[in-house]
Protein backbone atom coordinates (compact mmCIF):
# COMPACT_ATOMS: atom_id res chain seq x y z
CA UNK A 1 0.00 0.00 0.00
CA UNK A 2 1.05 3.61 -1.03
CA UNK A 3 1.17 5.67 1.99
CA UNK A 4 -1.61 8.82 1.93
CA UNK A 5 0.85 11.19 1.79
CA UNK A 6 2.75 10.19 -1.46
CA UNK A 7 -0.32 9.32 -3.14
CA UNK A 8 -1.31 13.28 -2.55
CA UNK A 9 2.28 13.62 -3.74
CA UNK A 10 1.48 12.15 -6.78
CA UNK A 11 -1.79 13.71 -7.38
CA UNK A 12 -0.97 16.89 -6.78
CA UNK A 13 1.59 16.62 -9.74
CA UNK A 14 -1.40 16.52 -12.03
CA UNK A 15 -1.50 20.55 -11.14
CA UNK A 16 0.55 23.11 -13.14
CA UNK A 17 1.17 25.08 -9.99
CA UNK A 18 2.79 21.47 -8.71
CA UNK A 19 4.53 20.80 -10.90
CA UNK A 20 6.18 24.04 -11.22
CA UNK A 21 6.82 23.93 -7.07
CA UNK A 22 8.18 20.45 -7.72
CA UNK A 23 10.27 20.77 -10.29
CA UNK A 24 8.59 17.65 -11.22
CA UNK A 25 6.15 15.88 -13.58
CA UNK A 26 4.75 12.74 -14.39
CA UNK A 27 4.79 10.04 -17.32
CA UNK A 28 2.95 6.88 -17.29
CA UNK A 29 3.34 3.97 -19.26
CA UNK A 30 6.31 1.22 -20.63
CA UNK A 31 6.61 3.13 -23.77
CA UNK A 32 7.62 6.62 -22.61
CA UNK A 33 9.25 4.91 -19.34
CA UNK A 34 11.25 3.08 -21.15
CA UNK A 35 12.47 5.95 -23.71
CA UNK A 36 12.93 7.71 -20.48
CA UNK A 37 14.73 5.42 -18.90
CA UNK A 38 17.57 4.94 -22.17
CA UNK A 39 17.73 8.59 -21.80
CA UNK A 40 20.44 9.59 -20.18
CA UNK A 41 19.84 13.08 -19.84
CA UNK A 42 16.32 11.99 -18.04
CA UNK A 43 16.42 12.20 -14.02
CA UNK A 44 13.88 9.82 -13.16
CA UNK A 45 13.34 10.48 -9.38
CA UNK A 46 10.88 7.98 -8.54
CA UNK A 47 8.70 4.57 -10.45
CA UNK A 48 6.20 3.13 -8.96
CA UNK A 49 5.40 -0.20 -11.22
CA UNK A 50 3.77 -3.55 -10.96
CA UNK A 51 5.47 -6.72 -10.21
CA UNK A 52 5.35 -7.57 -13.92
CA UNK A 53 7.08 -4.22 -15.15
CA UNK A 54 9.79 -4.65 -12.31
CA UNK A 55 10.63 -8.69 -13.18
CA UNK A 56 10.54 -7.43 -16.80
CA UNK A 57 13.08 -3.62 -16.57
CA UNK A 58 15.50 -4.89 -13.52
CA UNK A 59 18.23 -4.43 -15.24
CA UNK A 60 17.97 -1.00 -16.21
CA UNK A 61 16.20 0.30 -12.73
CA UNK A 62 19.18 -0.53 -10.62
CA UNK A 63 20.26 2.95 -9.80
CA UNK A 64 16.91 4.25 -9.30
CA UNK A 65 13.94 4.46 -6.43
CA UNK A 66 11.48 1.95 -7.17
CA UNK A 67 8.40 0.79 -5.22
CA UNK A 68 6.57 -2.36 -6.38
CA UNK A 69 2.79 -1.54 -5.87
CA UNK A 70 -0.95 -3.13 -7.04
CA UNK A 71 -2.69 -2.50 -9.56
CA UNK A 72 -5.46 -0.38 -7.18
CA UNK A 73 -2.82 1.91 -6.32
CA UNK A 74 -2.07 2.54 -9.26
CA UNK A 75 -5.46 3.53 -10.42
CA UNK A 76 -5.13 5.77 -7.47
CA UNK A 77 -2.14 7.72 -8.23
CA UNK A 78 -2.95 7.62 -11.92
CA UNK A 79 -4.11 9.93 -14.42
CA UNK A 80 -4.84 7.73 -17.71
CA UNK A 81 -7.79 6.38 -17.83
CA UNK A 82 -6.17 2.93 -18.63
CA UNK A 83 -3.31 2.39 -16.14
CA UNK A 84 -0.62 1.19 -18.17
CA UNK A 85 1.87 -0.99 -15.66
CA UNK A 86 4.16 2.13 -14.77
CA UNK A 87 4.25 5.00 -13.12
CA UNK A 88 7.40 7.50 -13.47
CA UNK A 89 7.91 11.12 -11.30
CA UNK A 90 10.66 12.50 -13.47
CA UNK A 91 12.77 16.04 -12.61
CA UNK A 92 11.63 18.88 -15.58
CA UNK A 93 13.95 19.18 -18.18
CA UNK A 94 16.58 21.94 -18.49
CA UNK A 95 15.61 24.52 -20.54
CA UNK A 96 18.80 26.69 -23.29
CA UNK A 97 16.81 29.63 -22.91
CA UNK A 98 18.44 31.27 -25.86
CA UNK A 99 19.70 28.40 -28.12
CA UNK A 100 21.35 28.69 -31.59
CA UNK A 101 18.91 29.13 -34.37
CA UNK A 102 21.65 29.33 -37.08
CA UNK A 103 21.85 26.52 -39.55
CA UNK A 104 18.27 24.69 -38.18
CA UNK A 105 14.82 25.32 -38.21
CA UNK A 106 12.87 26.57 -35.28
CA UNK A 107 9.01 26.28 -34.08
CA UNK A 108 6.96 28.97 -32.57
CA UNK A 109 3.56 28.11 -31.21
CA UNK A 110 1.57 30.91 -30.77
CA UNK A 111 -1.38 29.82 -28.15
CA UNK A 112 -1.60 26.24 -28.99
CA UNK A 113 -4.07 25.24 -26.41
CA UNK A 114 -4.56 21.73 -26.97
CA UNK A 115 -2.56 19.23 -25.13
CA UNK A 116 -2.80 16.51 -27.73
CA UNK A 117 -2.09 19.49 -30.78
CA UNK A 118 0.84 20.52 -28.29
CA UNK A 119 2.05 16.86 -27.82
CA UNK A 120 1.96 15.92 -31.74
CA UNK A 121 3.63 19.10 -32.34
CA UNK A 122 6.48 18.01 -29.97
CA UNK A 123 6.54 14.70 -31.95
CA UNK A 124 6.40 16.10 -35.19
CA UNK A 125 9.10 18.29 -34.05
CA UNK A 126 11.33 15.40 -32.90
CA UNK A 127 11.10 13.21 -36.23
CA UNK A 128 12.23 16.03 -38.14
CA UNK A 129 15.13 16.92 -35.99
CA UNK A 130 13.84 20.18 -34.74
CA UNK A 131 15.89 21.01 -31.78
CA UNK A 132 13.94 24.35 -30.31
CA UNK A 133 10.32 25.17 -30.06
CA UNK A 134 9.18 28.91 -28.52
CA UNK A 135 5.62 28.69 -26.99
CA UNK A 136 3.41 31.47 -25.97
CA UNK A 137 3.37 31.73 -22.09
CA UNK A 138 -0.43 30.80 -22.85
CA UNK A 139 0.12 27.69 -24.77
CA UNK A 140 -0.56 24.34 -23.04
CA UNK A 141 2.17 23.45 -20.36
CA UNK A 142 4.70 20.57 -21.56
CA UNK A 143 4.02 18.65 -18.39
CA UNK A 144 0.69 18.17 -18.55
CA UNK A 145 0.01 14.46 -18.72
CA UNK A 146 -1.70 14.20 -21.84
CA UNK A 147 1.20 16.28 -23.53
CA UNK A 148 3.54 13.77 -21.95
CA UNK A 149 1.87 11.13 -23.51
CA UNK A 150 1.05 12.62 -26.73
CA UNK A 151 4.72 13.18 -27.63
CA UNK A 152 5.44 9.49 -27.09
CA UNK A 153 8.90 10.20 -25.65
CA UNK A 154 10.10 12.82 -27.81
CA UNK A 155 9.92 15.17 -25.18
CA UNK A 156 13.31 14.56 -23.96
CA UNK A 157 14.85 15.29 -26.81
CA UNK A 158 13.38 18.56 -27.43
CA UNK A 159 14.52 22.11 -25.80
CA UNK A 160 10.88 24.02 -25.24
CA UNK A 161 11.02 27.40 -23.84
CA UNK A 162 7.98 29.78 -23.01
CA UNK A 163 8.61 33.11 -23.79
CA UNK A 164 6.40 36.69 -25.42
CA UNK A 165 6.62 35.70 -29.36
CA UNK A 166 6.55 39.17 -30.33
CA UNK A 167 9.56 40.29 -27.67
CA UNK A 168 11.32 37.11 -28.39
CA UNK A 169 10.86 37.40 -32.54
CA UNK A 170 12.06 40.58 -32.55
CA UNK A 171 15.04 39.83 -30.60
CA UNK A 172 16.20 37.33 -33.07
CA UNK A 173 16.74 39.41 -36.04
CA UNK A 174 18.45 37.92 -39.27
CA UNK A 175 16.29 34.59 -38.86
CA UNK A 176 13.43 34.35 -41.74
CA UNK A 177 10.25 34.51 -40.02
CA UNK A 178 7.71 31.91 -41.59
CA UNK A 179 4.14 31.82 -41.00
CA UNK A 180 1.24 29.33 -41.26
CA UNK A 181 -1.76 31.25 -43.01
CA UNK A 182 -4.92 30.54 -44.61
CA UNK A 183 -3.63 32.79 -47.90
CA UNK A 184 0.35 32.70 -48.05
CA UNK A 185 2.67 31.49 -50.84
CA UNK A 186 1.59 28.24 -51.80
CA UNK A 187 3.45 25.33 -49.96
CA UNK A 188 4.30 23.33 -53.31
CA UNK A 189 6.50 26.60 -55.00
CA UNK A 190 8.52 26.92 -51.94
CA UNK A 191 12.19 25.89 -51.75
CA UNK A 192 13.66 23.83 -49.31
CA UNK A 193 15.06 25.80 -46.84
CA UNK A 194 17.56 24.78 -44.18
CA UNK A 195 17.20 27.91 -41.55
CA UNK A 196 14.24 30.07 -40.25
CA UNK A 197 11.28 30.18 -37.77
CA UNK A 198 7.75 28.50 -38.58
CA UNK A 199 5.01 30.22 -36.65
CA UNK A 200 1.52 27.77 -36.11
CA UNK A 201 -1.15 29.57 -34.76
CA UNK A 202 -4.05 28.52 -32.42
CA UNK A 203 -6.23 26.07 -33.38
CA UNK A 204 -9.37 28.63 -33.93
CA UNK A 205 -8.41 31.94 -34.31
CA UNK A 206 -4.75 31.39 -35.98
CA UNK A 207 -1.76 33.68 -35.20
CA UNK A 208 -2.35 36.81 -33.60
CA UNK A 209 -1.80 39.70 -35.82
CA UNK A 210 1.08 41.59 -33.84
CA UNK A 211 2.80 38.21 -34.40
CA UNK A 212 1.66 37.88 -37.90
CA UNK A 213 3.18 40.92 -39.34
CA UNK A 214 6.72 40.06 -38.08
CA UNK A 215 6.46 37.30 -40.77
CA UNK A 216 8.55 37.84 -43.24
CA UNK A 217 6.62 35.28 -45.74
CA UNK A 218 3.07 33.50 -44.91
CA UNK A 219 2.95 30.19 -46.14
CA UNK A 220 -0.37 27.91 -47.50
CA UNK A 221 -1.17 24.71 -47.64
CA UNK A 222 -3.31 24.15 -51.13
CA UNK A 223 -6.91 23.53 -50.26
CA UNK A 224 -9.11 21.15 -52.71
CA UNK A 225 -11.85 20.38 -50.64
CA UNK A 226 -14.17 22.23 -48.40
CA UNK A 227 -12.95 22.20 -45.14
CA UNK A 228 -12.40 25.15 -42.89
CA UNK A 229 -9.30 24.59 -42.14
CA UNK A 230 -6.16 21.99 -41.19
CA UNK A 231 -5.66 20.59 -37.53
CA UNK A 232 -2.74 22.91 -35.68
CA UNK A 233 -0.59 19.44 -35.52
CA UNK A 234 -1.13 18.71 -38.96
CA UNK A 235 -0.40 21.83 -40.76
CA UNK A 236 3.19 21.51 -38.91
CA UNK A 237 3.82 18.23 -40.01
CA UNK A 238 2.96 19.34 -43.67
CA UNK A 239 4.57 22.49 -43.75
CA UNK A 240 7.84 21.40 -42.59
CA UNK A 241 7.53 18.19 -44.79
CA UNK A 242 7.82 20.15 -47.11
CA UNK A 243 9.97 23.06 -46.41
CA UNK A 244 12.89 20.61 -44.63
CA UNK A 245 15.95 19.21 -46.55
CA UNK A 246 16.36 15.73 -46.21
CA UNK B 1 -37.78 21.58 -18.57
CA UNK B 2 -37.15 18.41 -20.98
CA UNK B 3 -38.72 15.01 -20.03
CA UNK B 4 -36.86 12.27 -18.29
CA UNK B 5 -37.64 10.28 -21.89
CA UNK B 6 -36.09 12.57 -24.13
CA UNK B 7 -33.03 13.07 -21.90
CA UNK B 8 -32.82 9.26 -22.01
CA UNK B 9 -33.18 9.20 -25.68
CA UNK B 10 -30.37 11.50 -26.38
CA UNK B 11 -27.67 10.37 -24.01
CA UNK B 12 -28.29 6.96 -25.43
CA UNK B 13 -27.02 8.04 -28.92
CA UNK B 14 -23.86 8.25 -26.56
CA UNK B 15 -23.74 4.32 -27.34
CA UNK B 16 -22.96 2.96 -30.67
CA UNK B 17 -25.99 0.56 -30.84
CA UNK B 18 -28.51 2.80 -30.16
CA UNK B 19 -26.89 5.42 -33.18
CA UNK B 20 -26.99 2.24 -35.46
CA UNK B 21 -30.84 0.95 -33.77
CA UNK B 22 -32.28 4.87 -34.32
CA UNK B 23 -29.73 5.87 -37.62
CA UNK B 24 -28.94 9.25 -35.59
CA UNK B 25 -25.92 10.86 -33.55
CA UNK B 26 -25.33 14.14 -32.11
CA UNK B 27 -23.52 17.17 -33.68
CA UNK B 28 -22.87 20.04 -30.49
CA UNK B 29 -21.29 23.55 -30.82
CA UNK B 30 -22.56 26.74 -33.09
CA UNK B 31 -19.85 25.23 -35.34
CA UNK B 32 -20.67 22.27 -36.42
CA UNK B 33 -24.36 22.50 -36.15
CA UNK B 34 -23.73 26.06 -38.34
CA UNK B 35 -21.99 24.02 -41.33
CA UNK B 36 -24.86 21.04 -40.90
CA UNK B 37 -27.84 23.99 -41.28
CA UNK B 38 -26.13 25.03 -44.59
CA UNK B 39 -25.54 21.66 -46.00
CA UNK B 40 -28.80 21.06 -47.88
CA UNK B 41 -27.93 17.28 -47.79
CA UNK B 42 -27.92 17.33 -44.22
CA UNK B 43 -31.15 16.26 -42.08
CA UNK B 44 -31.23 17.86 -38.80
CA UNK B 45 -33.69 15.77 -36.10
CA UNK B 46 -34.55 18.28 -33.90
CA UNK B 47 -32.14 20.67 -32.25
CA UNK B 48 -31.55 21.69 -28.72
CA UNK B 49 -30.71 25.25 -27.74
CA UNK B 50 -30.37 28.14 -25.65
CA UNK B 51 -32.10 30.77 -26.20
CA UNK B 52 -29.18 33.10 -27.15
CA UNK B 53 -28.64 30.89 -29.76
CA UNK B 54 -32.16 30.22 -31.40
CA UNK B 55 -32.47 34.33 -31.47
CA UNK B 56 -29.77 34.47 -33.44
CA UNK B 57 -30.70 31.75 -35.86
CA UNK B 58 -34.28 32.38 -36.54
CA UNK B 59 -33.80 32.48 -39.74
CA UNK B 60 -32.16 28.84 -40.52
CA UNK B 61 -33.99 26.87 -38.44
CA UNK B 62 -38.00 27.38 -39.89
CA UNK B 63 -38.10 24.28 -40.73
CA UNK B 64 -36.80 22.23 -38.16
CA UNK B 65 -38.10 21.23 -34.86
CA UNK B 66 -36.36 23.03 -32.49
CA UNK B 67 -36.51 22.89 -28.32
CA UNK B 68 -35.38 25.82 -26.25
CA UNK B 69 -33.83 24.37 -23.19
CA UNK B 70 -31.78 25.99 -20.31
CA UNK B 71 -27.87 25.19 -19.24
CA UNK B 72 -28.82 22.91 -17.11
CA UNK B 73 -30.52 20.65 -19.36
CA UNK B 74 -27.79 21.36 -21.88
CA UNK B 75 -25.14 19.81 -19.33
CA UNK B 76 -27.31 16.71 -19.06
CA UNK B 77 -27.73 16.15 -23.04
CA UNK B 78 -24.38 17.47 -23.63
CA UNK B 79 -21.20 14.98 -24.23
CA UNK B 80 -19.06 17.54 -24.15
CA UNK B 81 -17.00 18.45 -20.77
CA UNK B 82 -18.32 22.10 -21.68
CA UNK B 83 -21.65 22.29 -23.11
CA UNK B 84 -21.90 24.61 -26.24
CA UNK B 85 -25.44 26.15 -26.66
CA UNK B 86 -26.83 23.96 -29.22
CA UNK B 87 -26.68 20.29 -29.58
CA UNK B 88 -28.76 18.38 -32.34
CA UNK B 89 -29.61 15.15 -33.06
CA UNK B 90 -29.20 14.35 -36.75
CA UNK B 91 -30.09 11.58 -39.29
CA UNK B 92 -27.01 9.48 -40.12
CA UNK B 93 -25.54 10.05 -43.53
CA UNK B 94 -26.51 7.84 -46.63
CA UNK B 95 -23.37 6.05 -47.47
CA UNK B 96 -22.60 4.96 -51.49
CA UNK B 97 -21.19 1.68 -50.53
CA UNK B 98 -19.67 1.03 -54.20
CA UNK B 99 -18.26 4.62 -54.98
CA UNK B 100 -16.36 4.81 -58.44
CA UNK B 101 -12.69 5.38 -57.31
CA UNK B 102 -11.53 6.33 -60.94
CA UNK B 103 -9.32 9.29 -61.49
CA UNK B 104 -9.39 10.17 -57.47
CA UNK B 105 -7.89 9.14 -54.25
CA UNK B 106 -9.19 7.46 -51.80
CA UNK B 107 -8.14 6.88 -48.47
CA UNK B 108 -8.46 3.14 -46.63
CA UNK B 109 -7.75 3.35 -42.97
CA UNK B 110 -6.52 -0.27 -40.85
CA UNK B 111 -8.16 -0.28 -37.57
CA UNK B 112 -7.72 3.83 -36.72
CA UNK B 113 -9.23 3.57 -33.32
CA UNK B 114 -8.86 6.80 -31.49
CA UNK B 115 -11.67 8.49 -32.46
CA UNK B 116 -9.55 12.20 -32.11
CA UNK B 117 -7.51 10.79 -34.91
CA UNK B 118 -10.55 9.30 -37.18
CA UNK B 119 -11.77 12.89 -37.22
CA UNK B 120 -8.42 14.43 -37.68
CA UNK B 121 -8.57 12.03 -41.07
CA UNK B 122 -11.88 13.30 -42.13
CA UNK B 123 -11.19 16.72 -42.09
CA UNK B 124 -7.91 16.29 -43.79
CA UNK B 125 -9.58 13.83 -46.60
CA UNK B 126 -12.13 17.13 -46.54
CA UNK B 127 -9.33 19.68 -47.00
CA UNK B 128 -7.92 17.64 -49.78
CA UNK B 129 -11.33 16.95 -51.66
CA UNK B 130 -11.17 13.18 -51.45
CA UNK B 131 -14.66 11.94 -51.41
CA UNK B 132 -14.21 8.25 -49.90
CA UNK B 133 -12.94 6.74 -46.85
CA UNK B 134 -13.01 3.16 -46.49
CA UNK B 135 -12.11 2.02 -43.11
CA UNK B 136 -11.58 -1.65 -41.10
CA UNK B 137 -15.09 -2.43 -39.25
CA UNK B 138 -12.98 -2.23 -36.11
CA UNK B 139 -12.00 1.68 -36.54
CA UNK B 140 -13.33 3.88 -34.19
CA UNK B 141 -17.23 4.93 -34.95
CA UNK B 142 -17.45 7.96 -37.62
CA UNK B 143 -20.17 9.18 -35.26
CA UNK B 144 -19.08 8.73 -31.93
CA UNK B 145 -19.19 12.26 -30.69
CA UNK B 146 -15.44 12.83 -30.21
CA UNK B 147 -14.96 12.13 -33.95
CA UNK B 148 -17.58 14.06 -35.18
CA UNK B 149 -16.31 17.42 -32.85
CA UNK B 150 -12.56 16.58 -34.36
CA UNK B 151 -14.60 16.66 -38.13
CA UNK B 152 -15.42 20.11 -37.62
CA UNK B 153 -18.46 19.60 -39.95
CA UNK B 154 -16.62 18.13 -42.63
CA UNK B 155 -18.14 14.53 -42.17
CA UNK B 156 -21.32 14.93 -44.20
CA UNK B 157 -18.95 15.66 -47.22
CA UNK B 158 -17.19 12.33 -46.89
CA UNK B 159 -18.93 9.21 -48.40
CA UNK B 160 -17.55 6.50 -45.31
CA UNK B 161 -17.54 3.09 -46.29
CA UNK B 162 -17.01 0.08 -43.27
CA UNK B 163 -15.76 -2.78 -44.98
CA UNK B 164 -13.16 -6.12 -45.03
CA UNK B 165 -10.28 -3.85 -46.11
CA UNK B 166 -8.44 -7.50 -47.34
CA UNK B 167 -11.17 -8.12 -49.47
CA UNK B 168 -12.32 -4.45 -50.48
CA UNK B 169 -9.10 -4.10 -52.06
CA UNK B 170 -8.93 -7.41 -54.07
CA UNK B 171 -12.27 -5.99 -55.19
CA UNK B 172 -11.03 -3.12 -56.69
CA UNK B 173 -8.48 -4.34 -59.15
CA UNK B 174 -7.29 -1.78 -61.62
CA UNK B 175 -6.47 1.29 -59.19
CA UNK B 176 -3.08 1.97 -57.71
CA UNK B 177 -2.56 0.86 -53.72
CA UNK B 178 -0.26 2.70 -52.12
CA UNK B 179 0.76 2.68 -48.15
CA UNK B 180 2.07 4.57 -45.26
CA UNK B 181 4.91 2.75 -43.75
CA UNK B 182 8.26 3.17 -42.39
CA UNK B 183 10.15 2.39 -44.88
CA UNK B 184 9.24 2.40 -48.34
CA UNK B 185 10.13 4.82 -51.22
CA UNK B 186 10.89 8.47 -50.20
CA UNK B 187 7.75 10.60 -50.05
CA UNK B 188 10.01 13.62 -51.50
CA UNK B 189 10.73 11.28 -54.86
CA UNK B 190 7.30 10.59 -55.53
CA UNK B 191 5.89 12.22 -58.77
CA UNK B 192 2.38 13.94 -57.94
CA UNK B 193 -0.95 11.22 -58.63
CA UNK B 194 -5.16 11.78 -59.68
CA UNK B 195 -5.36 8.40 -59.01
CA UNK B 196 -5.01 5.95 -55.96
CA UNK B 197 -5.51 3.93 -52.79
CA UNK B 198 -3.93 5.51 -49.87
CA UNK B 199 -3.54 2.99 -46.66
CA UNK B 200 -2.75 4.84 -43.36
CA UNK B 201 -2.73 2.14 -40.47
CA UNK B 202 -3.57 1.83 -36.97
CA UNK B 203 -1.46 3.97 -34.34
CA UNK B 204 0.70 1.42 -32.69
CA UNK B 205 0.53 -1.57 -35.06
CA UNK B 206 0.62 0.15 -38.89
CA UNK B 207 -0.79 -1.86 -41.72
CA UNK B 208 -1.83 -5.21 -41.50
CA UNK B 209 0.44 -7.79 -42.98
CA UNK B 210 -2.46 -9.56 -45.05
CA UNK B 211 -3.65 -6.04 -46.17
CA UNK B 212 0.28 -3.95 -46.97
CA UNK B 213 1.27 -7.21 -49.04
CA UNK B 214 -1.76 -5.79 -51.27
CA UNK B 215 0.03 -2.13 -52.01
CA UNK B 216 1.21 -1.37 -55.08
CA UNK B 217 4.12 0.72 -53.26
CA UNK B 218 4.76 1.59 -49.64
CA UNK B 219 5.64 5.39 -49.07
CA UNK B 220 7.73 6.67 -46.17
CA UNK B 221 8.67 10.51 -45.11
CA UNK B 222 11.71 11.13 -44.09
CA UNK B 223 13.00 11.06 -40.58
CA UNK B 224 15.88 13.25 -39.47
CA UNK B 225 15.45 13.46 -35.39
CA UNK B 226 14.62 10.03 -33.25
CA UNK B 227 11.01 9.87 -32.78
CA UNK B 228 9.73 6.30 -33.63
CA UNK B 229 6.68 7.45 -35.07
CA UNK B 230 4.68 9.99 -36.54
CA UNK B 231 0.33 10.40 -35.40
CA UNK B 232 -1.45 8.57 -38.07
CA UNK B 233 -3.48 11.65 -38.59
CA UNK B 234 -0.03 13.93 -39.53
CA UNK B 235 1.12 10.80 -41.77
CA UNK B 236 -1.90 10.90 -43.75
CA UNK B 237 -2.02 14.91 -44.08
CA UNK B 238 1.59 14.69 -44.78
CA UNK B 239 1.64 12.09 -47.38
CA UNK B 240 -1.72 13.47 -49.07
CA UNK B 241 -0.58 17.18 -49.16
CA UNK B 242 2.69 15.79 -51.21
CA UNK B 243 1.05 13.04 -53.96
CA UNK B 244 -2.25 15.32 -54.79
CA UNK B 245 -1.86 17.52 -57.64
CA UNK B 246 -2.73 20.98 -56.99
Amino acid sequence: MLSKVRVKYIQSLGQKKSRNTEEAFIAEGPKIVDEFLTDLSVNIKHIYALKKWIDHNKSKISKIEVTEIEETDLERISQLKTPNEVLAVVSKFETIESPDLKNRITLALDTIQDPGNMGTIIRIADWFGIKNIICTPDSADIYNSKVVQATMGSLARVNIIYAELENWLKENKGIKIYAAALSGKPLNSMDKITEGILIIGNESKGIHENILTLAHEKISILRIGKAESLNAAVSAGIILSHLIKG
